[in-house]
């Protein structure tokens, strides 16, 4: 069985559980991690290549973008370009379709797959929130998330200026209220006023309850466990209070990762295109011949 | 937009819920009722067709087939010979890859689409076990049914000799054990000892603690309420201790008729051949553009 080749694109916390997730999966190879700084090997083991390009590794089938997220755009189309399938996680949702319609014409043309979105949310829970309103379509789904850190809010605010570090919490208030506790630690002579006013102005924040509080340490602060809790009460047929609950609680970059490398797969399965998650059958996501997941899982 | 004209086949309890999903359902025409007395029109609307044969209808897209398990591969056969989409809710869950086999083959032959095991166990559970087993490739799923009954189960004890009426509640005792209470209203001149010895000996009870009892009236017991807990505990990459859980309390057949509609219209998207769901992408279960389901849900 030829294993798939897979190269991860960045390095940070998704990059780091991407490459662990596909080290655990048997049928895949690790054709080696791209990064700014391939001299920084740090966690890497000694047998995987590190390059500053991915042009300078051989046979890759799928790129993992493990990137901040506003960069996902500009690599996958760079990628895609080569023929390369790639996978990203993008999480901003009200950006979707564009990012979408970009990378799909940019597989089609160059005869490559892209799952985007493919985290856990955009992602798995996209999966729950889609079968939920295909099976009581008149009803109202609350997602409600954590508590715990989320990546992308706090990458959002470690990119403005005088952050040195930043850890933004989502608490859940029911009902898809979330509250955002911001912890920043700030640069020497950054003025704490200034960055909570620009953490609240920023399209992460502004709609919604945001508190940032000054630190000594984000990094005590620090635990990458998160949560979901997704509700849906509604009708099916013509048939009333159909209650259907998904609580999850997690280590959120392995999650990703996870579900990264789950996608990276998929996209061997499919035509050329985008796709997200609820584009692909659930069964493209595991290895192997689907007849045995349908015996096993079905 | 032409809507899609769907028949259902058979009119138990299932075949009224799938009805009223289509009526629910914009998308849909209803083409009519397939049952075997067609002079029996009670709880059909006048204007709705009810015939004895499938043939006697006209252009029907797709049918969803409410007939019991045990005689959805004989309606399916014939069916899809017509180059008719079917849609099943077969839910032996060791018979369901020969089933595909059959479907597959027929349904390729004569350019036809065949979703079996379309219900909610098989079927949207078989969905997110899937998922839950792709975004943690370790660990273990337990699916812990009930307290309600179950259709399959209480169609099983009915087709036993002497036997008038049954109903059996499925009780969950956690991590995928279950108990099986049997309730039965025997004909007169039936033996109970020998009843209970048949229900416990078949097939959908033989693995189960099952316990059997007479009563007067079945009827007076009968609620078609029905739940599921779905737990998995895994590992994502090489992290440990990641939990997810899918809990679900529902009318049972209006639930299994809404996902039977959600799959006929799924049938019209895909390519000719026999599928599960887990095998459908999950946006195809809604109407319309999936554009549309892009922006809104993922």
């Amino acid at each position: 069985m030829k294993k798939i080749r897979a190269a991860v694109v960045g390095f940070g916390n998704i990059g780091r559980y991407s490459l662990e997730a596909l080290e655990a999966a048997e049928d895949f190879e690790i054709a080696g991690v791209v990064r700014r700084n391939p001299a920084d090997r740090e966690g890497i083991p000694a047998e995987i290549p590190v390059v500053g390009s991915i042009k300078e590794l051989e046979n890759v089938d799928v790129a993992i973008l493990a990137t901040p997220t506003r960069e996902v755009e500009k690599h996958a189309l760079e990628i895609l370009a080569l023929g390369i399938n790639t996978v990203d996680s993008f999480d901003i949702h009200t950006q979707i379709p564009e990012l979408f319609a970009s990378l799909d014409k940019a597989a089609r043309e160059h005869k490559a797959v892209s799952v985007i979105s493919a985290g856990w949310d955009p992602g798995s829970d996209s999966v729950i929130r889609t079968l939920m309103e295909a099976i009581a379509p008149k009803g109202v789904t609350y997602t409600n998330f954590g508590p715990g850190r989320s990546m992308g809010h706090s990458v959002a605010v470690k990119a403005i200026d005088g952050v040195r570090d930043a850890l933004s919490v989502t608490i859940p208030l029911g009902t898809g209220i979330h509250r955002r506790m911001v912890y920043v630690e700030l640069e020497p002579g950054a003025e704490f006023e200034k960055v909570a006013a620009a953490v609240k102005a920023d399209p992460y924040f502004v709609n919604d309850e945001t508190h940032v509080f000054q630190v000594e340490s984000v990094d005590a602060l620090n635990d990458v466990g998160h949560g979901v809790n997704m509700v849906r009460k509604g009708v099916s047929g013509k048939t009333h209070n159909q209650l259907f609950e998904f609580d999850m609680k997690i280590n959120n970059p392995a999650l990703t990762g996870q579900v990264l490398v789950a996608c990276a797969r998929a996209t061997m399965k499919l035509t050329p295109g985008a796709y997200t998650m609820i584009d692909i059958p659930v069964v493209s996501l595991l290895p192997g011949d689907p007849a045995y997941w349908r015996a096993h899982l079905v």
